[in-house]
């Protein structure tokens, strides 16, 4: 038997895929931020996000951040297709002698962050369990055949990310950041985006999903890479949880959301070259967090 | 402060729909077995539902098993919508010390009951908790405006059930039933169902909640009931987790599938008499199982 500390998280999803089945209606399954499906002349995107206690967040963790955490996660996960958020649904677990009070602030911090968005919980359902868990599921609509996936990056297509990055934990950012919602809807119209994903594994990480899916290699420079205070390079590198979009463009001239610049596409699969102001470079390791697993994949 | 344990799952739910916001998509929102929302020509219902280790089954469970439950407790609601049910969305949270080739056991239970009605497994999520433990999300479909609410019931409709009930858990039929979907499809499709759900926390409280909804009262028939080999009136009343469909109806003619009638609805809102073939009749208590409380509610 393999236990899941063995194998780590990737190894689990890749295992999982099989029972992953196609469907008429489904035109983008598991390895995107959500999965896309036809909706008539809509296409809906579908994602799920767990938030739990001791992994996600800690006991003494403000209610209201949590849910806030909770719901933010999937509302930048549907602002990572381009697409604007309609509805959640959302499964709580908790103990007996978990209190009424904390829920109901868990669940204002999600309601208040969903309804600047015009996003509504509409369901969901509560549970006994051992810990005090949050699983929501997010719905978002865009018009059919738009959503902007990880898969469309190509050789020469400049890589940008909407705001600053590192440091999320050690600020308490990774519980009040506000998801790029109406960003990831403009940047969708604007039409000038080739390939688009939310930062929450890190820099390093997140843009392997995008160059291993669009087969292609990204040149990215130090000094252009923006940081939060007090964060390194290396922060911003492997931290994860900034959710901040990260996107390729060929034409940055008609991008219409502030963003910055901090690398181009190039045609060597899978090579991300750091370069840097003394005129060195390096190959950023993986280094970010995986689920049943610690330390570097 | 008020402990989980102190007010009980209704109560807690009560407590939380003020964070249910309306929307303009949004047909039906929580307080039925999905929500429904507009979507083009169709309407769309969507549901969630848990499974934990320990509340739902235990950990000597066939893993195969808890699969086929957890898939087969969402297609049971998106049945009771009469809808078809389109994909499923299934978070897993395990511990670091569970086995991979457990979880793939388990997927392969929901994947084999979801593929027998079209239904694919699109997505999801995994990560690290103390317990084994899945979250269901289900999305289905039907024409626009026929979903079958549990508001509809109106008096001298005739109460239906589609099979027998009761012993659920002692016959270890709870990880083994077979929703109800293409019954539900059916049941739509035939025009003459007023009002629909699935009998999940057992019959005498699924009733209740249709003649809430519908302000009605209820005449049943003891020896009308239907019940499973070894179960008494007494578990067909409130054991649960039988997931048969629970349906009222004023042209019990037109009904296309198995079903047996059990009663009437009457004009007294909430009152449910039971006629006994002795010609008296007691009004059953709702004894059903609701989480962080035990005994009678």
């Amino acid at each position: 038997m393999t236990t899941l500390k063995d194998i780590g998280e990737q190894e689990l999803i890749r295992r999982l895929l099989p029972f992953l089945h196609a469907h008429p209606m489904l035109k983008t399954g598991a390895g995107d931020d959500c999965a896309v499906v036809s909706a008539g002349d809509c296409d809906w995107v579908l994602t799920t996000d767990p938030l739990i206690e001791n992994t996600h967040f800690l006991p003494d963790t403000e209610p209201e951040r949590i849910g806030h955490k909770a719901a933010g996660r999937v509302l930048s996960d549907i602002a990572a297709m381009g697409a604007r958020p309609l509805f959640l649904l959302i499964n709580i677990a908790a103990p007996e002698t978990e209190t009424a009070e904390r829920i109901e602030q868990v669940y204002a911090g999600a309601s208040r962050l969903a309804d600047r968005f015009g996003t509504a919980i509409i369901g969901g359902d509560v549970a006994k369990g051992p810990v005090f868990e949050l699983h929501v599921f997010g719905i978002g609509s865009l018009p059919a055949g738009t959503a902007l996936l990880r898969s469309g990056a190509k050789p020469g297509d400049r890589i940008c990310v909407t705001g600053p990055l590192g440091g999320s934990f050690e600020s308490g950012r990774h519980l009040d950041f506000l998801p790029r919602v109406p960003e990831g809807i403009s940047l969708r119209e604007c039409g000038a985006v080739n390939a688009m994903m939310d930062i929450s594994d890190g820099l390093a990480t997140d843009l392997r999903h995008i160059l291993k899916q669009s087969k292609c290699g990204a040149e990215l420079f130090s000094d252009q890479i923006p940081l939060n205070e007090t964060a390194s390079l290396e922060n911003a590198l492997c931290d994860g949880e900034d959710f901040e979009l990260l996107f390729t463009t060929a034409a940055p001239e008609k991008i219409t959301v502030r963003f910055h610049e901090i690398g181009v596409i190039s045609d060597t699969p899978d090579l991300i070259r750091l370069h840097h102001p003394d005129g060195t470079i390096t190959e950023p390791q993986t280094l970010a967090f995986e689920h049943f697993r610690s330390g570097p994949k």
